[in-house]
């Protein structure tokens, strides 16, 4: 059993659909600079998740044996924040419209962040 | 010119040490199936910045023109989170011991999550 969206969108089915991120109208100077074809850093909060467990289901599949919450990407985590990256396809205005983007729809956009390998990528991947 | 931590030390020479992360100890128990050897994305807080600027140079290094601040990875940002990706040498209880985090000491760490090329790498490299 695969964790899904309010709409029964599977991760994979969300992260291949475009999506919008409607940046705050008075934040949208910040964006400056961030062109199509770049990937940034989306981070987000949980907003449908409620309080968290130390130990969970990896991907909420019971077939999984449990283990830390720090070592999943549960969002019942004890700070809800999500994060992944996705791929610039365009941008209006205010609105950055990506593919790639693992977030429930209407989830509360916290950062936006180029992608940097020098901080984003494991050492050994160089 | 570069910015450096109180200690005077530049990201590189943060990334090149070794750093604990030390977790609340009533979460510990949420660390249980991350393993030496593994890589993280650390969530945490710039606590030693103040306020935002839309606009900044990268790196806080004047000879670069400004950008908007979600073109860059500053600290001054309206949500202040840091993330980077650290590798784990240790574990002791409730403290990590990892290399590659770049973050200045004493930053109060938000979350970790395992490492997930689905998640964390652009969708570009696969």
């Amino acid at each position: 059993m695969e964790r899904r969206d309010p709409e029964g969108l599977t991760g994979d089915e969300l992260r291949s659909r475009p999506a919008c991120i409607v940046i705050n109208p008075d934040l949208a100077e910040g964006l400056d600079g961030l062109r199509p074809g770049d990937d940034v850093l989306v981070l987000f909060w949980f907003h449908r998740s409620e309080g968290y467990a130390l130990r969970v289901h990896p991907r909420g599949d019971p077939t999984y044996p449990m283990r830390g919450v720090f070592a999943t990407r549960s969002p019942r985590r004890p700070n809800p924040i999500g994060a992944t990256v996705a791929h610039i396809l365009r941008i209006e205005g205010n609105v950055l419209e990506v593919i790639g983007l693992d977030a429930w729809d209407g989830s509360p956009v916290l950062d936006i962040k180029p992608y940097a390998p020098t901080f984003d990528r494991p050492q050994a991947e160089g």
